[in-house]
């Protein structure tokens, strides 16, 4: 059988083993409760301080803006939960967000309007790139947040995190950026970024499933999703994921260690990857070339759909997707694609194929040439 | 260094090697999400599969009425917060609940109570056990949901679950149980306990931290907490924590396969400990002597504070506790104590002990013997 090729970095990417060895003496000797007062507890304690520093230092934060959660849907939830609860406390019930923000934000912002939250979305250019003037546009005197993703994570382009944030910052608006797909890919940086929130999710950079982070700023609302124990600080509550804890910042260590040699070569795969695609008929990149996560690539074919598409790919042993895995079960048209106004024939025949550091040339040549056969022969099916 | 004795399993309990075991090949090769089409995310989708089937198998409910969390209190506020929603659709905003509960689900009432909602919290008697007819009085015709915990996660006594059950679906209230502490502990069964929803934690039975599940009957309303991907039939966004649902299904499988044979051996150490414990003078057991969980032991000493007895115990290597992990960081008095209305001097020197299959008579006879030592010791001091 074919060796699989894995292209799907963005629906989740392999453990790194930095991560996992730093993991094994909490799932070994070292298994105690951080809320324990004896000396098994401590050391688990101790674990999640050093891990939240880690994370901190490398995110432009302080520890104590750093909330660990199950992962980004979780922070998603309660960063805009938290500006809700403040919004109805102050009178300003209007959310602004992009209209491709990942399902964790557009649904619980779907969920708000029927608590008597309104929500502006905003329609994505053909670039794939949010401009910063469309979010102050939108800002209202009512207006309590502004949710923009650092990173699509269907079709990689980079939005201007930092100018939305500025913007919101003079316009005393609170910002929540998501940057589940930006981790390990881009530097982060809080401070810089002058975000209130930020969401990140270990498994997208090598770190465990199961465990996120929330960055909040210190003078941002914070309101706790999860009641219950007195767990960071009341923020969060529940026995803090130890494993995974370290194992996340283990992870973002090194990816933010590597990322200069990494994000190198990785774009230089994507580079042959697009080269490459691009010369098959009827194809057309989805977003901006060159302000894309180094990893993600995606097209879209003409007369080709997305289905059978990628059972033949996968066939063919490469695993790749056609949007988001979060909605990979039902493979409808992708709401990314229609809020940025791609016509359906389009959107139809799209291929998300997301690179990591385990890919190499010959993958991507082996790609390129299973994508121009298969959709070469499925044109040829339904002539 | 005198080796260390754990004897705070209620807190967390050491990983279970099987659970490990299984858990390696989804932290190595299979590493896919469970929602990619491809290959790779139906190996993982498999496992999720296998281990949802293995979960219902052993607790007594349908593979569809198993839903994976980030831990017990996530499942916990999402069982009360779906009896929240439906009671507010029917003009139904009243709670029962012991008194004794977890903090998960009294912050949880507590948050409900600013919502419109009330709460009556039911004493609980010198024996920690509740009576169900005292749960039969407390209902109303607005009643929405019943919340009693399996087994008291500082004291260890067993609740009437199935009479408490029985009761509620006559009477046509929804029936939710923390099964936190029970599971491991106790056989569960969903249908024999008529409970409508059930919560559990992975790592108080041997299985990694970060993982949890709410079981909800078929019947039962249910609303989503975390909002955004489908995963979990749109009831529980995020990608699925597979290798910690995969570690969490193995260890409730040996848990459950060995239960007889380690709940003989825990319940001969806890009688050996209440023994020794009994014969110190002023010690008091909380609760019932016999319808406890295996291994939860509770004293409250006259004229010792918990506190000093703890650093005193850590100093001789025991790790022991004052009651719950959750609220550890601050020794405040017990609100479980103070629900049975134990009086606030002998409330003050509580000490829980819990014990696991890694416990042994040696450390059992070390452990009385320093209780009386220290306990002897800090009443000098005071005298």
């Amino acid at each position: 059988m074919q060796h699989e090729i894995y292209a799907d970095h963005a629906a989740t990417a392999p453990l790194r083993a930095a991560a996992l060895a730093a993991m094994q003496p909490y799932f070994g000797a070292d298994y105690g409760n951080p809320s324990s007062l004896h000396a098994a507890g401590a050391r688990a304690a101790e674990a999640v301080r050093q891990a939240r520093g880690t994370m901190a230092a490398l995110l432009g934060c302080g520890a104590r803006e750093v909330y660990f959660t199950s992962g980004g849907t979780e922070a998603d939830n309660q960063a805009l939960l938290s500006g809700a609860e403040w919004g109805a406390a102050h009178g300003r019930r209007h959310f602004v967000a992009a209209a491709f923000e990942h399902p964790a934000v557009l649904r619980t912002l779907n969920w708000l309007e029927t608590k008597g939250f309104s929500v502006t979305r905003l329609p994505i250019p053909q670039s794939g790139i949010l401009v910063p003037e469309a979010v102050a546009a939108a800002l209202r005197p009512d207006t309590a947040m502004v949710s923009v993703m650092a990173v699509n994570n269907e079709i990689g382009t980079v939005q201007p995190t930092a100018e939305i944030g500025a913007l919101c910052r003079a316009r005393g608006v609170w910002f929540h950026t998501d940057a589940v797909q930006a981790a390990g890919q881009l530097p982060i940086d809080l401070q810089a970024w002058q975000a209130d929130y930020l969401a990140l999710s270990a498994h997208k950079f090598g770190g465990p499933k199961g465990v996120g982070a929330l960055l909040a700023r210190r003078e941002a609302p914070l309101s706790p999703l999860l009641r219950g124990g007195s767990q960071q600080r009341g923020m969060r509550a529940g026995t803090e994921n130890v494993p995974g804890i370290v194992g996340m910042a283990a992870a973002l260590q090194q990816a933010r260690r590597d990322m200069p040699q990494d994000a190198a070569a990785v774009c230089a795969l994507r580079a042959q990857l697009i080269e490459g695609l691009s010369a098959i008929p009827g194809a057309r990149l989805t977003g901006d070339v060159r302000r894309r996560a180094p990893g993600i690539v995606h097209f879209c074919f003409a007369g080709v759909e997305s289905e059978p598409l990628l059972v033949l790919l996968d066939a063919a042993g490469i695993c790749a997707s056609a949007g988001s895995a979060c909605s990979a079960g039902a493979l409808e048209p992708s709401a990314v694609l229609q809020s940025m106004g791609i016509p359906p024939a389009w959107a139809a025949g799209a291929l998300r194929l997301s690179l990591g550091i385990d890919n190499d040339k010959e993958q991507i040549e082996y790609i390129v040439q299973n994508v121009k056969r298969i959709v070469t022969d499925l044109r040829e099916k339904t002539a």
